[in-house]
């Protein structure tokens, strides 16, 4: 599939990526590395915790989401560039065995004043588990390039 | 230091955290797993991107700000659970050999209308590199206990 320019894009378009299967291995892991806490790292704690169970670091979860982008088929030209979030929500823990796919649809999409060879699209992601229920959702800023002028 | 409970917090508070120094192998390593994109895996693809050179991923700029607030000192009692994110930006780039470090003042502490037990309090975390440059920012909601009361 070739890359989008910000030509190419429009609001309420919507794109989606492939799936990823999250295991306790890869919980506890990326958990030991960057979000040491009880509830994500030790079964028996998580029990007693706000989670009740084993749970996904909410920046475990978006860096997943974030792998299925870059493999789905959005493929914005320049790559997927952030500039920032608006908003980002974890209505549901993320558990051991959970098969995640995130939806991504166009919300705005505009040239950059400043930058002729750029532009921004705004884009609403949504993760979704196995039974279809959200557990991340983000709204957010990517650079775009423009489509390169023809001689 | 003890943890501390929705009452020990005040408007204003200001909190800090350890040091963590980022380097080439931390970077591709983090984005070979989660954001490969050639400019966060690839020196020479780099310098021809957008970035200018190497850069972490945001996503793991994200990961190591969680990561220093878990050993900082805001220490909230029930641990660091995040409810969402009201905005992120990431305004410079995170290079091999930065030292990062996160800041963070309250903003907001309010009791949960709807669970006794529970409060919330909403923070903005600063991620600064050694020349203090913000690489992140962000604004959150944590959730908070209360302080349980005595018999």
């Amino acid at each position: 599939m070739t890359e989008r320019y910000l030509e190419d894009f429009a609001v309420g378009q919507r794109f989606s990526t492939g799936r990823h299967i999250v295991d306790d291995a890869q919980i506890k892991a990326f958990a030991a590395e960057f979000d040491p806490q009880p509830f994500h790292v030790d079964a028996t704690a998580a029990e007693r915790s706000i989670f009740r169970g084993l749970a996904a670091s909410g920046w475990h979860t978006a860096a997943i989401a974030m792998r299925l982008l870059v493999h789905g088929d959005l493929r914005p030209a320049g790559g997927i560039v952030g500039l920032g979030l608006e908003d980002m929500q974890w209505p549901r823990p993320v558990r051991p065995g959970d098969e995640l796919r995130v939806e991504t649809e166009i919300l705005q999409v505009r040239p950059s004043a400043s930058k002729p060879s750029q532009g921004l699209i705004k884009v609403r992601n949504t993760m979704l588990n196995q039974k279809d229920e959200a557990v991340l959702s983000q709204t957010v800023n990517l650079l775009v390039l423009r489509r390169p002028a023809k001689d």
